[in-house]
């Protein structure tokens, strides 16, 4: 039994963490923090959780949270950059699901995001959580960074590909559809059912603070440099990503087909489908499984992989509790080897 | 460790019901039943359940399905009484979700389905599975009669007033609103996402199969005869049935919110919210819970109840498995209690 | 031609007004105000107006807008009452599309929404525009104030059996629906597309602000004082009302088909459906229309008239200019006479 | 005034004919048939219709078609060429919407759609009614092939690159989106708002009919062979086509804005938004635009073309009357000039 405590849990990412949580044999939720619903019980503010979640939000106090084994940070970007480096100090364990430890480069994390970073001496600490590609080092770690959403679907995607150098670095396309949920909880006009549903769009094509995460991972199994063209929609659905991934065969290609079956056959969450199959994201909503297929049009050089996660769950939380149970021994799928109800 | 089979599988009560007990550890799953579909394998009708349900689809066996310890039946009407029989005779107990077995008159239900009950003899031995009302009978009952989805709602709804006499059985409304899968899975025009999505329309308001239904139920805990109007909607989302119920307080009412909660004070599966709460279906997606909550607007004397469920969770497939849990002496809340994912 | 001035465009009745302006063949649009949104192009806001409303947003300006013939206020409660009363004594004629003088009582007014009304020698002089009521005086109102969504659609359901003393006014019921456009272009995370998508939920029942306005106008034509139980609902979807009205027969019913039919049969704008219809909101999307059904079920003495329009057009801006239209003289329909796009 | 007839009018972009053609001042509807609804009320099969469309569907006659000025086919494929030869011998001008007359090469034809084509004389007569690129072979067109939807997107958004040579005509690629419309008024469960709510998946990856017609067009101005991966996505919304364009640059990008301002300044049907916009499809429902934006992101040699439209009316039905504009004359724009409904 490990002691949990989650920051900033009044959005998507955090009451999707307290449902998951809420059924991990070996999870005792010691405080969920917010500063702004102080006071106020976490079932109230998700009814969801009623009878199943008994708790208050709390103000975010660092001697609690560093009493914690482990503290979730489900914030937005700058939050947990401030907290981060006093607890590490104090030995608790870090999985951060916002975007503060994901990029390597400091340089470059102030060029995305507007704002130098507080604290460059941990990102070379930090662990990129994701599973299938840094599990062994994720088992030690004190720092997790977990990916974005995007970058989940993308790089799952090209990896087999890249790793066995069968396309071209130069010229990679992620054309990627998401919910509206990735937006998250906050209050915006744009994110109105008046506005997204019935409606389809492109947007930050000129720059999307996913690109230099993907880019950077794809990079490190890459013996080129990665140059990728990322294009993100807005879906009218609540939760899931589509990502429709674009590259040119370096060569005469193989049996691409068993390059991903064989790629992810221990993976406990990635699910290679079976030739000719089309992944659709109501199949992983709900659960932490990424969904993959891969094709080959017209047999010309141009592959196209198809990868569906849930945003918020393998995009987020699911893959934040994935890397906890790896980081505290606890068997890998504990608590997320969960179903996605269809319809 | 019980057998478990199930007939007519192919449809969303079907892909439910194994989504649950994919999770139950007492259930071992013998067989799921399609004429059409024999010889598919489950899980590629329905790719959620890769890696759950690793089993094809077979033509419905009599013996197989005799052998079984409880049979579902998740089929159009007319199926199960054309096999029930039987079954019964050879011992096997019966769940089914159909409305085969619901109403205890074998003319109205000829009247209400336009054509004759093949087996009207199994009609009072029938034990209508809605626990809240039939708890002990359900625990040794053969053959169990899953409620409907609208009757769930609207008679856990009504139930606590009329028991105790508080409002006038002569003048009962019932407007109820219901996602599109409570039409099944089968081809309809009428619910395209093309036709129903965008859309808000009432339907049947001249006499739907349910009303009779849910007047028995009301008529059984009423001292005089029940006089309900029942107008169903179909609403543009996929789960969840909301019924908006009105009643004429027959005396000065006294705190409806305890008459509520202590009618449902031990219900595992019945959420009376607190005084002025507006229950969403969002919050039971997913979930066998009813969440409830009673208003008096401006101390007139019509009461309004709101009432919401997931019409294929309590209003099908969850409340089938509550049955089965009582009937084998299993936790009742195995394997569904399931938390909504929100958002 | 006439000139008008819109005061708020930055909203949906605000956009919907633009649109249908657009086509009006008598209408010079002279200024389209907004504080937030100077300087803006309208197209650059709503880009759906691109070739067809080539404009700025302007500060309002009190001469340039008395120099109108008409102007509509698509603005906040409040926002209106502060303006009026200047431009009446200047002579300008007002359509008001806010709350500000639909009551005729200023302690209503001031009971309903927790501020003193500031022009209340002006409420009895406002008319209110329902033309299927006030046809005649609107055509010399200098005050228009448009009826609600909620109450244009539950008036002219329960207008026919009130005025005929067919039901009895101190048991109505109107339980309706609503899509999330009602809440209007502001952001507020309940009307996210995440949180109120696959979503059903009643609001406001303890009392909402379109109550008063709806008992108003019920008592206008009911020989007895009204009691009316209101529930509103939002919907998963953007545009559209479903009132669902409920009434008691205070005598053998006659032929309700025929009571409506005769009722409305000079009507543009109001569509009896016959007998043993449904409505359904796409029908009337886009358009001015308000389609009806009644219903008699199981001919016990419960009508239930079914009643749906565009909360957006019907509902504020169509009728706006439906206002418009009589009190210039042009024909009734002109700009407004527009078809659903099905599907 | 021209005489019209619409043969098989009661799928989406017939209904949508009709809505569009009631407002045209030129046009006399005087047949609209379907075999399986003759004697049924045009206006109760769609009624969004009524008031607008007084006519009752006919079995489909020749001789009474014959008399028209103009045909339209609503029609699946192989209907059209089983009546179009008789027809085009009686010198009726025809507008046929479905695929029938899109390709050039019968043997294309025939691999694609599994059947010989049967009046392969005419593929060569045929005009394919892209008035972007066809304008005035349409004008005396007696044959009319209108583009299919994807097509008319995909098209408009390559066209201006490849008739300046800008891009590598080798390697494009067209991500698509659409709504569910798209595959027409049928009953299928895989467009039940239960299947397609709430999901995004591809299909056709291994090869969509419209990827030859694509090909075909783009053949036409391109001085290379083109070679095009084209994957469809299925989106949670009624209408709408996005298109999401990608190609590579084969020499130094000038000035991208201004190529597609240029190319289609003098459309009245293509919107090129300003530099750095995002279309959304909701700004063109209901509607005969195309809009559109170009990219390149990071000054890479990647182009990256959003192109919207509305699958039924750009797609289908508004471009079948921009047609028919053309060929008798009228001002083009007549009856298809209408903006869309926001939200």
């Amino acid at each position: 039994m490990i002691k949990v405590g989650i920051v900033g849990a009044t959005g998507y990412t955090g009451v999707e963490l307290l449902r998951l949580l809420a059924n991990h044999p070996q999870v005792s939720l010691d405080c969920v923090t917010s500063r702004s619903e102080a006071g106020t019980m976490v079932s109230s503010l998700f009814p969801n959780l009623r009878g199943h979640v008994d708790q208050e939000f709390t103000a975010p106090d660092v001697d609690r949270l560093a009493s914690c084994d482990v503290v979730f940070f489900a914030t937005p970007h700058c939050v947990a950059m401030a907290m981060v480096p006093e607890l590490i100090k104090r030995g608790t364990r870090i999985i951060d699901l916002s975007a503060d430890y994901r990029l390597r480069n400091a340089t470059q994390w102030q060029q995305w995001y507007n704002m130098p970073h507080t604290s460059p001496e941990l990102l070379s600490e930090a662990v990129y959580g994701l599973p299938e590609v840094n599990r062994e080092v994720i088992r030690d770690a004190q720092l997790i960074a977990v990916p974005g959403c995007y970058p989940t679907a993308t790089q799952l995607g090209f990896l087999p590909l890249l790793e066995q150098g069968l396309i071209d670095p130069n010229h990679l396309i992620a054309d990627t559809k998401s919910g509206v949920s990735g937006a998250g909880r906050k209050a915006a006009i744009g994110a109105l059912l008046a506005e997204s549903s019935e409606n389809m769009t492109a947007y930050a094509v000129s720059g999307h603070r996913h690109l230099p995460e993907i880019t950077q991972g794809l990079n490190d199994v890459s013996n080129l440099p990665v140059n990728l063209t990322f294009v993100p929609h807005l879906t009218p659905m609540i939760r899931g990503i589509h990502a429709t991934l674009y590259g040119q065969l370096t060569q005469h290609a193989g049996d691409l087909q068993t390059v991903f079956e064989q790629r992810y056959a221990d993976e406990p969450f990635v699910d290679v489908l079976p030739a000719g199959s089309h992944p659709s994201t109501r199949t992983v909503r709900g659960t932490n499984v990424c969904r993959i297929a891969v094709h080959q049009p017209q047999q010309s050089n141009t592959v196209v992989v198809l990868s569906v996660i849930d945003n918020l769950v393998k995009g987020a939380s699911g893959q934040a509790i994935q890397n906890m149970n790896l980081m505290f021994n606890f068997p890998e799928t504990t608590a997320i080897n969960t179903i996605a109800a269809l319809p």
